[in-house]
């Protein structure tokens, strides 16, 4: 291999990575806890491919995805692939088609790896896993509350400490400016100042909205706050339906799950690019980033809302995981080594005689070593 | 979504599958079970990426797979990359580059999804889970009689019946053909008659090795007998080094596995693409497909062994996994559902109020109802 390390000073393409012992079984762990909660809730688990045709893959909310998707030649239709970048829009295909005569709501859930063309500043990696729910044919507060307390309940099997809501209206600014009548380079850069939450820009660009969006701006914060300054804005009839969709959607988070932090940033609509109605960031006062996002959206033509959670992020979030004890077997003792296992050592076998058992165990980084009577900690021998 | 049906009357490329309810689950569930008993028995997860450099793809054990990789263009590296349609080779590069210190021998554990350009006729899928552990820098019958029993536990975990261990020796026909003066035509068509068990066109095209050829191409079957024959057969020091080798290896897995059924075809190396030393099939007598494959190559420069498992197939030959029974949960008792998730039930909140809860249970395909008096079987109520 070191002809292959002299080609490649990085071995892998920028953004990909070898996950290794302990992080890889780590990952799966918490995966499968995550997935442990949705199962707990109802949602029944789907697994759709990697790759799909591309026309298939970027209909409807994969859109979204086109610029970031990974695309290629199939020789057997002689047709373009592409490589799934989010899996929502492939269980909203589902939902749509396979399981088009299966009850409503309908709740899904999934796991898998996505991959993208290009990673953010911020999220450099190019392959990454997801794990989320989507709850399909309900358009009620009452879902979103599910959705967003069954994401609480997964982070919070993982340990995952002060995770917080940060609900928005990824509509509202449309809504908002589609009221305004000014010329679209205009509106562009309005929309562009109000992603960057620049207030002196919206208010030069805004007109007779500048007090609105200026009050709105400064409402991101607790969700009580937010609300308060929706209901006190003069705001256009379908900017109002969503603010008290918002109001609703809060009031049954808070029946469901008290206890939880919610904040609301009502204008946000960066990386929000499919979702309506209300959605939502998933954070942890222990990190910087993300832990998910989630919202209502449409799944072909039904309502839906759903949640797709990070695990690389909600680990780094996380306290670290005890690592199962090791314990080295020498051969005069392999029989014992069921009986270890069963009492949840990890059992490293040796595959021949060994002069220094206990040196052995230490080289292999076990824990323990067997012996007569039962597995005892190297530090004891 | 129904003008997407009308444009693909076939939704996913040949080969591609959306895993369904309750499916998807089982798979998971399994492939976890799996793991778990990899990770009892040592061997620590790795989590290699999709894509890589097609040249490190393609290097070593992995050049094996050349024909059957997808490629595509990286507009970041502006390199070709990947997909991998095999995870040993990927293991293998772990072990020499990224974990070159880690010491040996070195238990490796993995899952994941592989692709492939083109399905066989036996397994048209594209697509396919794998499962396995490599055992890297050992090369003792032990070795191979490890990486057996760690495969027919985890088969066992499932519940797949009456496994058993086809063993073969992939570069004995060559180390016999090798001995034998023909022009390469003559040499390939002996090889495509060994490799179809032609007996007739074997004895017709194989000179002086035709009765050594014969003998063994019927020796398949019983372990026992494929030993006797090679050690009655007459053959030059390599291929017997190689019988030799088979027979120790026997020994090691009765040694530690006493009651797993082996058999032996000494001769078989088809798809045995990297494989030298013992290598085996998996079978179970539920199923006429493979149920994975295995044995002894070169990690780099390191003698390795190890096993892949189809998780896919296993399922096929394993009894079906009871469902999670699913209760209803009408929002006047929605403060009793943490207490039913944690009896096992999956929970499936009503997220508005119903008329008649058990008509809204069975219609969302629940198998209990929760009452006051706690979760009631639908056909009681």
């Amino acid at each position: 291999m070191s002809r292959l390390l002299s080609l490649h000073p990085s071995l892998l393409p920028a953004g990909f990575v070898d996950v290794l012992p302990p992080e890889a079984e780590t990952e799966a762990a918490a995966i499968e806890a995550m997935l442990g909660v949705f199962a707990a809730h109802g949602y029944e688990r789907v697994k759709p491919p990697l790759l799909e045709f591309e026309e298939s893959l970027l209909a409807g909310t994969g859109a979204a995805t086109a610029e970031q998707t990974f695309r290629l030649m199939d020789p057997v239709s002689q047709r373009m692939l592409g490589l799934r970048a989010d899996i929502t829009p492939q269980v909203a295909r589902i939902a749509a088609v396979r399981l088009a005569r299966a009850p409503r709501p309908l709740r899904l859930s999934y796991n898998g790896q996505v991959l993208r063309v290009r990673g953010s500043e911020l999220r450099p990696v190019r392959q990454m896993a997801q794990a989320g729910v989507e709850l399909i044919g309900a358009d009620a507060p009452e879902a979103d509350a599910e959705v967003i307390a069954v994401a609480a309940e997964a982070l919070a099997a993982l340990g995952v400490p002060a995770v917080s809501f940060d609900l928005t209206l990824p509509t509202l600014a449309d809504e908002l400016l589609a009221t305004l009548s000014v010329p679209p380079e205009r509106e562009a850069a309005l929309r562009h100042a109000l992603d960057r939450k620049d207030a002196a820009e919206v208010a030069l660009l805004a007109g007779p909205l500048a007090d609105v969006l200026d009050e709105l701006l400064h409402a991101a914060g607790p969700a009580d706050r937010a609300l308060e300054a929706l209901s006190a804005s003069p705001l256009p009839p379908r900017a109002r339906a969503l603010a008290e969709r918002l109001a609703r959607t809060v009031a049954a988070v808070r029946a469901r799950s008290p206890g939880l932090a919610l904040t609301a940033d009502p204008l946000e609509f960066r990386g929000f690019r499919y979702h309506r109605g209300v959605a939502f960031t998933v954070f942890s006062a222990a990190l910087a980033e993300e832990l998910g996002r989630g919202g209502g959206y449409l799944a072909g033509e039904e309502p839906a809302t759903g949640v797709t959670l990070y695990p690389d992020a909600a680990l780094r979030a996380a306290p670290p995981r005890p690592r199962r004890p090791r314990v080295f077997v020498p051969l005069s003792l392999a029989a014992r080594a069921p009986l270890l296992r069963a009492e949840g050592f990890a059992t490293v076998a040796a595959l021949g005689p060994v002069a220094d058992a206990a040196a052995e165990a230490r080289r292999l980084a076990c824990t323990h070593l067997a012996t007569e009577d039962g597995a005892v900690p190297l530090e004891g021998v």
